[in-house]
C-alpha cells in the first residue's frame, strides 16, 4: 500500500497536492476508491481515495493505523561529503534503516565542494528522497536533512552518545567499544554518528571529535567503505534494540 | 595499502599479471619498493613491490599477516534478481560484509530476464565486483558467485540454518525469528539466505522454502528494499558473532 507524507493543513483538509497528486494519477493510474496511507509525521491513518485529478486528490480517513516503526532512540549521522552519488545512496538507504537526522557534512578529506548556491538545490532534492524513501519503507517520519555544514560548526551539545567510526581500530582489532555502547543504549536517547568521506577521518579530525567526546569504534574486522559504515550502525542498533529473542 | 588476490601459482612465482599489473603502473603509479599485500584466497602477505611492467609486476614477501577477517559463519545470500545495477551494489557491499557466497537467482517476481549468452558475461562482471570489494574491504577470500540460477534448481539440503526474508512478517510485528536465529549460531554454520526481488517472495515461493525448512523472518518494523535487506542481515551477523562487549 502506498504511504504519503503530507502537512498538518492538508491532512486536515483531506487532500494531497503537488507531485504525489501527480503521482497517483499519472503514473499509479488511480481513479478512486483504493486505499492509501496517509501521515502528517506525527499520526499514520488509513485512507480511501476520493477524487483524482492532476492537481488535487481527495480521501477520507478510515482508521489510525496502530504501531510504530521508528528505532527508539534517535540516531543522527554526519555523513562526510562523499564523491559522486553516493550521499544520495547512504540518505536512501539510512531512511529505510531509522535514522532520524541525516547531515552532509564537508569533512577535510572530502573531494566535492558545492558553491553556497548549489547547496540549496542539493539539500531540496535530498529531502525529497528521504521523503520518498520514508514513504516506500512505511517510516512514521522523515529524517531531517537540516543543513550541510562543515564538521567543525556543529554543535553536538545535545547528544547521549557519540561515536566515530574509525577503520584504524578495525585493522588494530579493536572490536568492543561498538557494541559496548550499543548494547548498553536506553529508549530516546540522543546518539551522533560520524563517518568520514571516501579518505577516512583525518587526524587532526579524530582528536577534535575525542576532544568531545566522540569514541573511535570499529565496525568489525573489515574495511567497510564510506556508504557501507552507515547501513552497518542502523542495522545494528535495530538487531540490538528493535528485535526480540 | 593495496590488496591483491592472486592465484596460488603466481603467489609461488612472486608475479601479478593482468588488470592488476596494468592498475599498479598506470593508476597507482608504483616504482617498485611499495609495500602491498597479496593472498592466494588462503592466506595472506605483505610484500614489497620489486619491479614493474605494464604486463608484470615482480614482488618479494615480507611476512605472512597475521589475524582473520572473514566472518565466523558460512553466509550464502540467494538474491532475487533485481532491477537496474542494483546487483552490483549488493555484491559490493555484501562482499565487504562478509557474504561467503552470493547467488544471483531468478524468482517469480524477477523482472530482468538474461539470455544464456549473457549470463557468462554478466558472471565475469560479478565476480570482478567481487574481487575488487574483497580486496578493498581486506578479505581473505573472494566471495563465490557460482551461477546464475532459478530458485527451484537450488539445492539447499548443505545448510545447517535457513532464512527466507519476508515483510509480511515486519508488517504483521514478527519481530523474533531472525534474532533467535542469529544469536544462537555457532561458528562454521552453514547459513542461507533468501531474499526475494522488487515485489517481494510469491506466495507459491514462500510456501516451497518453508517446505525446504527455511524460517520467514523480518528484519525489524520497516519494510526495507530488496538491496537493503542484504545489508541488515550481514551487518546483524557480524554485530552478534564479531563484535564484543
Amino acid at each position: 500500500m502506498q504511504k504519503y507524507f503530507i502537512t498538518k493543513e492538508n491532512l486536515l483538509n483531506r487532500v494531497i497536492l503537488g507531485d504525489d497528486a501527480y503521482q497517483i494519477q499519472t503514473v499509479l493510474r488511480f481513479k478512486g476508491g483504493e486505499k492509501i496511507m496517509v501521515s502528517d509525521s506525527n499520526k499514520t491513518y488509513y485512507a480511501k481515495i476520493n477524487t483524482v485529478t492532476k492537481d488535487e486528490v481527495t480521501f477520507e480517513i478510515l482508521e489510525e493505523k496502530a504501531g510504530n516503526t521508528e528505532l527508539p532512540v534517535f540516531v543522527s549521522i554526519f555523513q562526510g561529503y562523499p564523491k559522486g552519488d553516493k550521499m544520495e545512496e547512504i540518505i536512501k538507504h539510512g531512511t529505510e534503516l531509522g535514522a532520524k537526522e541525516i547531515v552532509p557534512t564537508f569533512m577535510k578529506r572530502s573531494i566535492v565542494k558545492l558553491e553556497e548556491k548549489k547547496i540549496h538545490s542539493k539539500l531540496q532534492r535530498f529531502r525529497k528522497i528521504a521523503k520518498e524513501a520514508a514513504e516506500q519503507s512505511y517510516r512514521d517520519s522523515i529524517p531531517e536533512i537540516p543543513s550541510i555544514p562543515y564538521l567543525k560548526t556543529i554543535d553536538f551539545s545535545s547528544f547521549d552518545v557519540k561515536i566515530v567510526c574509525y577503520e584504524e581500530s578495525a585493522k588494530n582489532g579493536e572490536l568492543k567499544a561498538f557494541k559496548n555502547i550499543i548494547s548498553n543504549l536506553s529508549e530516546n536517547m540522543r546518539v551522533a554518528c560520524v563517518i568520514g568521506p571516501e579518505g577516512g577521518i583525518d587526524d587532526a579530525e579524530l582528536e577534535y571529535l575525542k576532544a568531545k567526546g566522540f569514541i573511535p569504534c570499529a565496525l568489525g574486522p573489515r574495511i567497510l567503505r564510506t556508504e557501507t559504515a552507515v547501513f552497518y550502525i542502523l542495522s545494528a542498533i535495530s538487531y540490538e534494540m528493535e528485535l526480540k529473542k
